[in-house]
């Protein structure tokens, strides 16, 4: 058999590396677990999955249009945001075709797009930050897609609803903005953009949210697209019928409901940052001021082998060399108990 | 947006119709739930899914490959066999190419084969059953899949072993074959193929399984691939990175040790069969000998409108009009109760 021309360069993600009994900061999970009233919702749907899911994920659609005040047909349901990628390169890139994304970023982006016989383009990036100027100045004829991530994954920095208003101005209408918000619900900033109200004036829109980080259902699967109809009705021709399990759709419903335990997440998070933060400072490391769940930090030192003994020591974080650093760490932040035993390591494998 | 023009005539998948407190006998679904084994390790596993599932399946993939007597690099997991199907054809069609099959299947090969720009190709059926020879006459130097679907959906025949390996013989190298066994656990002949000998002798051969059926766990999507290293390789590099959630990967492993629910899911099917089979003859309807844990069955009369009539009286089954049979109903095998309850609602459609 002859695999796919576009497939053999394909390299597969590698994920974050495990250790049984170690504290894992490597993968951006919610350290508080998931929400209570989800893992009610949980045990009471138990008893259902010997029947298929409901294939168009009708209540956990209803649920999201409600909390966006959309209509379940701006709604495009995935097995993880990372299946909504592929159903979003599926319904627009044909081979010949490109997209476009900054240097440093979620690897998935150029995974969805070789797929359907695409190539990636990457803008560079500057301290961190996407550079909106430079994506948009490689937007050509052939881009079907850009990606943006928002806040970023593994640098965790953001732009403005300005700056991305600036830079929708730019884009050809027949190219695709795909806007990765995986981690919104963590942002402080208060000029963050308003993407859903975008929907209003563009239709070359679509926002990506998950419940993987914030709702903590990482291990169920469940992510989605906001859209205007037309788009999510393309992308619905590529999706298999039964794609989201309904453990999750169950979850992700009840998760929705959860303010106290999203509150509880946030103000956790924003706790472990000042104290990261200033333990980085004190350690004199540089690092971005993050509006995610995580930190990236330049260790001036091999990241893998930083990596390798801080599992030895017992906490798993990322070591930046698939995305292209070789002396930076991605590094969740935990619960105080957890960022505290991390700093503890660290600083034993900095040797101070 | 321009969609693909591959998918400008895709037809969406049309599930089977629900109704709140109808007994549904409509998705081939286990009337005996899930293993009990099962949901046990389900309620142990649901305080971890906050965390991502294991990308790699390691611990599925262990138990499969010691059940079937394999290595693990032969096994591909999917998110239901509905996925697997997705990642075969996202290895080898490119646009252009085309796939073959049989009148009357299940639909998703076409959609997998459509997805990648390739067409389908199909063979016309006789009396319920797949013509392996016309099969085989409508390869062509562009066919890079064939989907054999054995026991077929939605006809529930099968061929067996001495038919498969004559087809084999007449199948180019660079074809590939993918049989789909996802109703394997029901047949009772014993000249059914012993499909995982042939990767002994083909390379060009993928057997799918699902925990769909006879493991109850159709809620939860898991099926998997069995092939040689190579293909599975290919497959790999088509595959998001954490396609199966954790609670599936979890319950599967227990499905797979539970032989004593395995086995009375089959004896409730077997009785269940026998009390159809005669409850047909004696309403003169012509219905096809199954191997599956659902019958076909003409009713000679609209199947639709038999179908809003049965809903309204409490049960739901299958009517074919989707897979071009106009007279033609599937019933899914039920519990004693579901399947007297059926034959009265069919006798009052009928107006017997």
């Amino acid at each position: 058999m002859k695999i796919r021309v576009c497939l053999k360069d394909m390299v597969p993600y590698s994920p974050g590396k495990l250790k049984p009994g170690a504290i894992k900061l490597a993968s951006n999970e919610n350290p508080l677990g998931m929400s209570p009233m989800a893992a009610d919702a949980l045990k009471q749907s138990i008893g259902s999955v010997s029947l298929y899911p409901d294939g168009g994920c009708v209540k956990l659609k209803n649920a999201l249009s409600k909390k966006h005040n959309l209509a379940s047909a701006n709604i495009c349901v995935g097995n993880g945001s990372d299946e909504v990628l592929v159903l979003i390169a599926g319904a627009y890139i044909e081979p010949g075709d490109n997209a476009v994304t900054s240097q440093t970023t979620f690897s998935e982006y150029t995974f969805a797009t070789k797929l359907f016989g695409g190539t990636m383009k990457y803008a560079p990036m500057a301290d961190g930050c996407f550079q909106l100027d430079a994506i948009a100045s490689l937007i050509d004829t052939k881009t079907k897609l850009v990606f943006l991530c928002n806040p970023n994954n593994p640098t965790g920095t953001s732009f403005s609803n300005d700056e991305l208003r600036a830079f929708m101005k730019k884009v050809p209408k027949d190219t695709l903005i795909v806007l990765d918000e995986a981690y919104r619900e963590y942002v402080d900033r208060s000029d963050f953009p308003d993407s859903i109200s975008l929907l209003n004036e563009y239709d070359n829109v679509i926002i990506l949210r998950t419940f993987s980080k914030i709702y903590g259902l990482a291990g169920l699967r469940v992510g989605y697209g906001i859209a205007r109809p037309e788009i999510i009705t393309d992308m619905e021709k590529t999706r298999a019928p039964f794609n989201v399990n309904s453990l999750a759709q169950a979850a992700a419903c009840a998760a929705l409901d959860d303010t106290d335990f999203v509150n509880k997440s946030r103000a956790v998070n924003r706790e472990g940052k000042t104290y990261l933060y200033a333990s980085f400072d004190k350690l004199g490391l540089k690092y971005y001021k993050t509006d995610a769940n995580f930190i990236l930090v330049y260790i001036n030192q091999d990241c893998v082998a930083a990596f390798e003994k801080m599992m030895a020591l017992g906490v798993t974080i990322r070591p930046l060399r698939s995305f292209g650093l070789n002396d930076a760490i991605r590094v969740t932040i935990g619960t105080p108990e957890q960022n505290e035993f991390f700093v503890r390591c660290l600083e034993k494998v900095l040797g101070k």
